[in-house]
C-alpha cells in the first residue's frame, strides 16, 4: 500500500484507518463487580428471569382481589389477618377468602392471594382483621415473575460498554462474570533533542515533556493504558528500535513528533518501517493538528502528533480516542461531554477544513457564554485555560458572534 | 439538632447536608503524572516563564525583519546564511546586519535576530545565500518569553480538578508533585433479611444483592473507593454495628435500605445513633426517590438509598456523587453528559417534585428521539434499557411530544 500524501478529512482518515485494524480484539475474563466501563466482547442473554418470584411493590396486605370488589370508605370490606408473610422466605401462610396477611415491599406474595393493598387503604380494626377502604384489581401492586426481564432475554450486545446500572443487573442475575476486551495498551515515544524529562531544569533551549503525560492521561480518562517510552532523540536508528520496543508491547504506538518538517518526516519513516500497510494517512484537514500522520502496522493502529501541545491533544482527541474505543470492539461511542453556549466573538473558518478553538465558558446576564481563547497552538496554557473546544464544520467559514454552538468539554 | 420530617427540594436538601459537613479536606501528595482528575487543594502559580527562552514557531531562517523590510518576490533581499541553529541548546551563533541562519520550529532565537522568515517564504541560491520573497516584522514566528505563561501567575486555584491538558502544563513547568483531596472512600451496606450475595442461589423469596455493586461502581466512576460492607440483616444490633465501622473507615456512609417502611425507619435510627446531628433529611421531593435519608454524624454525609435499584441510582447520582465532589473542596462541578433529543410521548408530573424519567435514545428521520422506558422503580432492567435520564423540574406538569429535552446521560 503506497503512501497517500492526500490531506483528508477527519472521517475519511478514521474509516481508512479502521478498514486496515486487526480484527482480533484481545480479551480477558474479569470478575463482574470489577467491570466498569469494560467492553463486552459477547452478547450475554438472561440466565433467569428477574424477579424469580411474585413480589409484593407495597407496604400492606396480601388479598384476594375478588373479596375487595365494590369496597369504599363507606362500605369496607372486612378480611381476618391470618398472619405477617417473612422477607426472604416461601411464605407458610396461604390465603384462603376473606383472608389477609401482613406483607411488606419485597415479599414473596404468599399462596392464594393475587393483589396487594396499601397499607394507607386499609383501617385496622384489631389484631386479626382489617377494613379494606377501596378495591384492588388482580395483580394489582405485585411485580409478576419476568417483569424485569425475561430468562433468555437479550440483555446486552458485544461491544457494549459497562455502565453501573449494568453492573447491578448482571449481579441481579447472578452473572459475577464476563469476558470483555482488554484495556488498550498505548506506547507513547516523545522525540525531539529540545525535550527533557519535566525533572530536569532545562539549559537554554531546552523544554520540558509535556505530551508524553498529557497524552497519558488522555488514553487513562478514555479507558487505555498508557505505557511512556520516554524521550528518543531525532536520530533514525535511535527512535526506530524504540518505536519496534513500543509497538511491539502495546496495542497502539503514538510518536509524538518535534514540531519541524524533518522530525516529522522522521516519524513517517520510522513507522513505514515497523510493518504493513505503514503510513496511509500523511495530514488531516484539522487545525490545529493538520501535520498528523496515521497510519496501521500489523493491525495496530500508529499515530505521528504534531509536536505542539494544543495541536497534540485535539489530534489525539479526534484519533487516538476513538483507536482506543474501536479495538475493543466499542459499537456506540459514549457521547462527547456537551453544553450550548453563545458565542462571544466571531470566529472564522476556512472551508474544506475542520477548525477547534478553545473557549472558556463564562456566566453572563444568566446565559452561558463561550469565550474563544485565542492561542498558538504551540501554547500549552491556552488549553489549559480552556473549559472546551467548538468544532467549526468542514464547510463552514465560520461562526458569528451571538450563534449557539455547542462546546465539548475537556 | 431535632429530625426533619418534611419532605425537601434536591436542592435545600443537598445545602442543608453541606451546611453541617467538616471543612477538613483529608489530603494527600501525588506524583502531578498520577494525579488525574484529582483535586488541587492550594492554589498553584507558575514557579518560571514558558516559554524560558525565545522560541522559533516557523521552519525557516533567524533574520534580523529591517534586513527584509521591503522585500518582495520581484525585489527580494539578499542574506547570507552563516550556519544551522542546533535544537536544545543555545546558538553559538550571532546574526549580524544581511546575515540569516536556519531554525527549526522550537529552537532558540540566535543573538542578534529578532524574526524568522518561513522557508516557503524564501529561495535558496547556494549553500551559503538565500533570498527572501517577503518582509518580516520584528516579532514574527517568535514565541516570546512568557508568552505562555508567567513567573507567578496563577495557575489553578485550589478545588481545582485536574484534566490530562493540567497536568501536562503542571509538568511543563517541572511541577512533578501535587498536593490534592484524598479520594474519598464511601462505606455501602446492603440490608435486608431477603438480599443475598450474587454469588449464591436464591430461594424462595430471595434477591441478589444490587445496590452495593451499582453503587460501587457509580462511586468509582465519581473519583470515590468503595468500601462494601457487605449485606447486614434487619436487626438494630447488626446494623448499627456495621455502620459504625463503616463510618469510622470511610469519609460517606451509604445504607442501602430495605425497601419496607419498617427497614428505613431502621435506617434513620441507626443513622442517629452514629454522631451529631444525624438524619437531617427524611424524604426528598424526587421520583423516585422519595424515601431518602440524609444526613451528617461527626462531619460525615450519611445516606440512607431507598432499597428499589432505580431510586437508589437517581438517588445516589442527585446526593452521594456531589457529596465525593464536595468533600474533595471541588469548585466547579464537571458537566454532567447531556444530549438534547425529541420526546417521543407525553410525560407527566405533578408540581412540587423533581420527575427523573429514564430514556433510550433512537435515531429517526435524521433526528434523536428520547423515548421512555416506563418501568416500576424496582425493576433494574429498566435502568439497563435506557440511556440517560429527563428531568422534570420542580414546578413543572410535564413535557410534551415534540418538545426538545435535555437528556442526562448514565
Amino acid at each position: 500500500m503506497p503512501e497517500m500524501f492526500q490531506v483528508l478529512p477527519p472521517a475519511n482518515a478514521l474509516k481508512l484507518i479502521y478498514d486496515h485494524l486487526s480484527q482480533n480484539i484481545r480479551t480477558e475474563e474479569l470478575a463482574t463487580a470489577e467491570s466498569l466501563d469494560r467492553v463486552l466482547i459477547e452478547r450475554l442473554t438472561a440466565t433467569s428471569s428477574l424477579p424469580s418470584f411474585p413480589r409484593s411493590t407495597m407496604d400492606g396486605y396480601a388479598v384476594r382481589a375478588a373479596d375487595t370488589f365494590g369496597a369504599s370508605e363507606s362500605l369496607p370490606a372486612y378480611l381476618s389477618v391470618i398472619g405477617e408473610v417473612a422477607m426472604g422466605q416461601e411464605s407458610r401462610l396461604s390465603i384462603n377468602t376473606a383472608q389477609a396477611a401482613i406483607i411488606y415491599t419485597g415479599a414473596m406474595i404468599p399462596p392464594g392471594a393475587d393483589a396487594v393493598v396499601m397499607i394507607e387503604r386499609t383501617q385496622k380494626l384489631d389484631d386479626t382483621s382489617i377494613e379494606v377502604l377501596r378495591a384492588v384489581a388482580p395483580g394489582e401492586n405485585i411485580l409478576n415473575i419476568g417483569e424485569d426481564v425475561k430468562s433468555g432475554d437479550v440483555l446486552f450486545e458485544a461491544g457494549h460498554r459497562l455502565r453501573p446500572q449494568d453492573i447491578g443487573g448482571l449481579m441481579a442475575l447472578g452473572i459475577t462474570r464476563v469476558k470483555v476486551a482488554a484495556k488498550p495498551r498505548v506506547a507513547i515515544i516523545s522525540t525531539g533533542d529540545e525535550v527533557i524529562s519535566p525533572e530536569m531544569t532545562p539549559g537554554p533551549g531546552q523544554i520540558r515533556d509535556v505530551n508524553t503525560y498529557a497524552i497519558a492521561s488522555l488514553v487513562t480518562r478514555s479507558g487505555g493504558i498508557p505505557l511512556p517510552q520516554g524521550i528518543i532523540r531525532d536520530d533514525y536508528e535511535a527512535l526506530a528500535s524504540a518505536a519496534r520496543t513500543g509497538l511491539d508491547a502495546a496495542d497502539i504506538l503514538v510518536i509524538s513528533a518535534g514540531s519541524s518538517v524533518s522530525t516529522r518526516d522522521l516519524s513517517a519513516k520510522v513507522l513505514n518501517s515497523l510493518g504493513q500497510p505503514g503510513v496511509l494517512v500523511h495530514g488531516v484537514s484539522v487545525k490545529p493538528g493538520k501535520p498528523t500522520i496515521l497510519g496501521v502496522c500489523n493491525g495496530k493502529p500508529v499515530v505521528g502528533l504534531p509536536g505542539n501541545p494544543a495541536s497534540a491533544m485535539v489530534i489525539a482527541g479526534l484519533f487516538l480516542v476513538p483507536f482506543i474505543r474501536k479495538i475493543q470492539g466499542i459499537v456506540r461511542a459514549p457521547a462527547v461531554q456537551r453544553v450550548t453556549a453563545k458565542l462571544s466573538y466571531n470566529i472564522a473558518s476556512v472551508p474544506g477544513r475542520e477548525d477547534y478553538v478553545q473557549v472558556r465558558l463564562t456566566e453572563r446576564d444568566d446565559e452561558l457564554w463561550a469565550d474563544p481563547v485565542f492561542g498558538k497552538s504551540n501554547l500549552i496554557y491556552s488549553l489549559v485555560k480552556s473549559d472546551g473546544m467548538i468544532r467549526v464544520p468542514l464547510n463552514s467559514s465560520g461562526i458569528h458572534k451571538g450563534e449557539l454552538v455547542e462546546v465539548e468539554l475537556f
